[in-house]
């Protein structure tokens, strides 16, 4: 097999000694399969990454614990002050007198400033000139991370569940499905397939970059299909379902490509194990014409048809 | 004819099924003349780029509605927990208490907070603080939207109505004209032009990239004509304007530049039918000497005279 | 000199007929010495692109104008309304009342709400939740404003005032220098010369792409000297400073790089006309070494010395 | 040792005269060894590049020194306009008048306005609306500082502190290790390193390519050993370790890549001095497989043994 070993390809920095049954690299979301452990602390803090990247209920949540958190250190720090340095605050409750100080604080932090409760006095007045300056820095810091959210480039690309080995002209060919079901028009589209496999006989792995029948396109409005030609010079020439399984195989795929509503690059990865790999079938054509426009029917990427491989 | 087939080209993921007369793959304006449905709901769904992308006045239009229903809502919240909670109220008709409750919320989610109105009590101010937290965020939203809205790469190139079969050195030419009509610069732009043609006899169609005179210019500071010679390895080569007609022909053009006011890619495209091509026609020569100055009436973008072909 | 014409370049969109005793194409600044007229209005109009590239003093004052005539609208409206509809207005002159109205348009604009001056009643109330929902949303396109002026990448790269005919090694060169003087770093700089060249008793212009010594450098901490040597493949060998005029020469110099702060390409372009390039001269070396440190006098990029041309 | 000479490479604009003992064009974290002198000041001055690139520390500092400076300023004004245009102020000491404008100031700048001091005829209230105007300004700037503080492309490749020489193969080979200790996946990954030599019994250095036994890998998403093998190709064939002291080497290691998570680009940078390169060493295998999971061990980049060298 070594001669179809075009390329040491990215060995993901583990060198080839990785191998072990149901080796897996990438994970079939796109993740890769892999673990970072001992970080040094102050290098996984990665303050805005996070927060931009987390799911939108953390997001909220926490900015909901945040603001009652900063609400209830300010009304402390009014309370400690003497709460008489805020305005219509005479004559309550301990706990009346908390609460007018958390909602003077709100007011405060949120630059609402009502009015109705008011600082009087040196220190009440410093701590919620403060106060209101930190307020408008974290909204700002707030506006900030929603942009950030918002418009980080999200690439929703789907893969077909399954890759299939099908008839290809006279021979046969490894095949999967793409789908962009999103509006915006992805350009300039590069997709490769690498294949890593156990080596016989030892506890590395090698590493095969795939030929594909065609490998980028320019523009790729609706669904493709991505395919690799099975011929003398592929590394799957010859071998049997059987034998995916015994070399352990996974199809890593990549697709890149520029995003015109975002103006940026897009990235996607999955992979294909053996056991995701179905063969004999055809994918099923998903477009029709109608009323002078073409119709592709996005929900139908994964339907195949049994075919006669060559 | 298969001598000329250079590039099997993007088929827009449809395989080569997808002919018929009148075929159009790209619409004049760019967008592409294919329709995805049964797009799962939640894929469907992309906020950020909706609210980017929808008009102006749809957009706020929007802005305007939400924020009316976001007030009444609350009014209607504040009017629940009991008017009284809210000062000077007292003494008021239903209408005006839900008046002075809808306006107090207005004063409170923009964080005015006249303070004429304030909250008194536990309910009223808790629901006060998180509409005004809420109001902060909206409006970091906003801020966020209109960056977006405003800052998202646009390239108004606008492409000569027709092209045109002309007289070029000994041999003939097909030709179109791009033109930037803004103030931006765009640098190393990138021309290409794809066919897309109906094969005799079948329902299939063929794709071709057509060799251009130059494509790519470094700086594209008025208007640039694009050109494909038809000399004997063109796929236009002997051919008549009748037979444009009967292999339904598509010319695809995509341009690509580097936009230096944005710092980012800028894509357009564009396409013409057998029926936007004129022949024995030339462009005329639009630029002038003034002052030192050399001036480019882009209005002229269109203007052709007769020409005797070769 | 038809054998050293190695590229059609870039004509400008022009043709090759805009040749005239002392065409310039490209100003020293970079910007391009041509002017599109009869663009359409509306194509004309890019709102953001003019308030992110006009002067300071210019945004400014357009802001401050802005502003006061926002105010002077709204409070001839609450005017209109009457302005018994705002609090503590009683018993003022009517210029009063109009400054009492101008001021409580600013603090409902600003959001600021003192509430000594509140809305009662619902016109006045309906026209300040307008308008502090206007101001919030103007007050947010400033925010994405003047972070689109500070952010836009800004190469500040100065071309030495005059290029040089200089020896190099044991032929003469044509050279320039070019200096990033600011702290942000540039990288995978790229940089091509372009001579524009009138025809021997024609109208047309030529245009060459002129050989450099080196055309790209991964790091440009400092000063680099662009040469192109003037060896029997060089359009301009063989020539004297006379033929340069004759010929009308403008050497247009582009460069390209990587601008690692703001994660951007930036470009930068000049041009040198025969009477801005001086015969038989040298760049004087302007790094010295210091406490192991290499200093580089940025402000001496156009110093030269004598030197004796081969 | 000319045939060795495969580039000229950056010579970092200095030619090849900055050679001596003890010569650093690249300090360890990636910042050039070269100061630029004599900026003309309007150049040096990078507003918003310092204000995004200076310590958080000197940020908030930067904020509230300005902030305090602010309110004095307009404290100022409005004691200078007359104390009495504001209310609740009557009947207050000169140092309590102070205070109140302060904190009137405050509550104006940051659109807080309580209201409790309020400003009452013209001048007052024309100093006011200016300054919430300008403190909406001030708070939209900072909002984008903290937007491009944030957001700006940020890699913390770590490079092993020590380079090897260690057997490679049957040869022996340069090598050294990066890792990407964050959680953001970085992708098409190059490196290249450059050696800068200094020349025998002159004052100038040479410049010299690596070859790599790769360099670029797809995916980067643990820890890769960057590899020149030392065969009869390379410049530092046959040399021994009192070689490397005498040429007084350095070798440059440029790293570029995509940042998935933030869109852009983002480069690193190194250098490895004769003292800094380890003879006989090999890097420890640092992954290990765990619930079919990779992890790798970041911490332990450095860690190295003994190995006989060929």
């Amino acid at each position: 097999m070594a001669k179809h070993k075009k390329d040491k390809f990215n060995d993901f920095g583990l060198g080839e000694k990785s191998s072990s049954e149901g080796f897996r690299a990438l994970n079939k979301d796109g993740s890769f399969n892999i673990e970072k452990i001992n970080i040094p602390f102050f290098e996984r803090l990665s303050f805005f990454h996070s927060l931009v990247t987390m799911s939108w209920s953390k997001f909220f949540l926490l900015i909901l614990v945040g603001y009652f958190i900063v609400n209830t250190f300010f009304a402390l720090i009014y309370g400690f002050i003497g709460i008489e340095n805020l305005t219509h605050t005479e004559g309550l409750s301990p706990f009346e007198q908390f609460m007018e100080a958390f909602f003077f604080s709100a007011q405060t932090v949120t630059t609402l400033g009502y009015g109705r409760v008011a600082p009087i006095g040196l220190p009440a007045n410093i701590v919620a000139a403060i106060e209101s300056m930190l307020g408008l820095l974290s909204f700002a810091l707030a506006t900030g991370l929603l942009y950030g959210r918002f418009s980080k480039p999200q690439s929703k690309i789907r893969y077909s569940n399954k890759a299939i080995i099908a008839p290809y002209k006279n021979i046969n060919g490894f095949m999967f499905r793409v789908v962009n079901p999103q509006k915006n028009e992805l350009l300039e589209v590069e997709v490769n397939i690498s294949l890593s496999a156990k080596r016989d006989n030892s506890d590395l792995r090698d590493f095969y970059v795939l030929d594909l029948e065609r490998s980028s396109v320019r523009f790729f409005p609706s669904m493709w299909t991505v395919v690799h030609p099975i011929d003398d010079s592929s590394p799957l020439f010859g071998l049997t379902e059987e034998d995916f399984f015994k070399k352990d195989f996974e199809f890593i795929a990549m697709l890149k490509a520029f995003d015109e509503s975002s103006g940026q690059m897009v990235y996607s990865r999955s992979s294909y194990k053996p056991s995701e790999i179905a063969w004999g079938q055809k994918f099923i054509y998903v477009a029709k014409r109608e009323n002078g426009k073409t119709l592709v029917d996005v929900s139908r990427i994964n339907e195949c048809e049994k075919a006669e491989l060559n």
